[in-house]
């Protein structure tokens, strides 16, 4: 077997993203993700047997990307920030250094968020990928579920927290793009309040 | 001209826009729309013009459909409602009606919405459409508008207001078709409950 670069590697996998977000599934080919990527299509085929192991890798790549950034928010108080308020104070903190690290994840890199979405709606979708996701997302599930038994969040499916509080997320990004006028800063913000109070029991 | 017929142009503005939400804007040819119409494509042509025409009247029918369902339902209180409540029960009241005819529509035309959503954050999309729809909407629109002035709904735009109160009808919508276990109907109406904390000022 040839040399597999990591390089190459990474190369594709970005090429994957902009293309499929860009002209969907269907009319994306394997050579013109290879094209894209600036290699020829048996290259590709040296990576990935076929376009769905291909599609998939970069559903993988790019969730781990998505997941990182939030979990990372999650994780890292800000130094100004008072860590000696209460369990509520402190959850909802966290959650919105991840509603800020995502929002601007999203506006440097949108393709990320449109591509995740269109696969997670696909037929490419499996259990098992889903299953993978919610592993790398641990951190934060946990911290979901400590919150609804300690009665700091809604008694509510996990689902109806990612809608909520994630997919919102995505809304505003793409309103972004195509609302006129642009939606404001302010809005942004806004978001994150009416995302918690979603969310949260009222206290 | 040839005659052109009411029933004819129905199917075929319904046959668009199941095309279209099955298989995406760039892959649905006016031949491939006219044959799931049972129609020539030279037929399609006494209709409308172009591909454009026919995608902008088939959102123009779709957006009226759902906005129809959506202001009927605020508009008319269930016998069994006490409408001697306050203000803020009064909005509240009609807003979950609002929802829930939204989701019963949406499960039983699922088409409908994700015709919509694609139509919506595609190029083909105008500000004359949006203007035009929120027209249609008024009812809605200054409801939330009077709802921001008294006090009953946050001071926030009204893209926030469409992101937590509708497009979660649609994530939640698009999750039934692919969440395993699929969401349950208690979800359904918790999410009602969230979206209203989410846009409701907290009293």
């Amino acid at each position: 077997m040839r040399h597999r670069d990591e390089h190459k590697l990474k190369a594709l996998l970005e090429a994957t993203m902009m293309e499929v977000s860009e002209h969907g599934f269907s009319v994306t080919s394997v050579a013109r993700i290879a094209k894209a990527a600036g290699m020829s299509p048996g290259t590709v085929y040296l990576y990935y047997r076929d376009k769905e192991a291909l599609l998939e890798a970069t559903f993988v790549d790019v969730s781990q990307r998505i997941i990182d950034v939030a979990v990372e928010a999650f994780q890292t108080p800000s130094s100004t920030e008072d860590v000696c308020r209460d369990d509520v104070h402190q959850l909802k903190t966290a959650m919105r250094r991840v509603w800020q690290a995502l929002i601007k994840l999203g506006r440097r890199e949108p393709a990320l968020f449109r591509f995740h979405d269109q696969f997670l709606h696909s037929s490419h979708m499996t259990d098992a990928l889903k299953i993978a996701n919610q592993q790398k997302a641990s951190a934060l599930l946990d911290a979901f579920e400590a919150g609804k038994r300690s009665g700091i969040l809604k008694p509510i499916e996990l689902v109806l927290i990612e809608i909520f509080m994630f997919r919102t997320i995505y809304s505003l990004l793409q309103g972004q793009g195509c609302q006129v006028p642009p939606i404001s800063d302010a809005s942004f913000d806004q978001g994150f309040d009416m995302a918690w109070d979603a969310i949260a029991l009222r206290s």
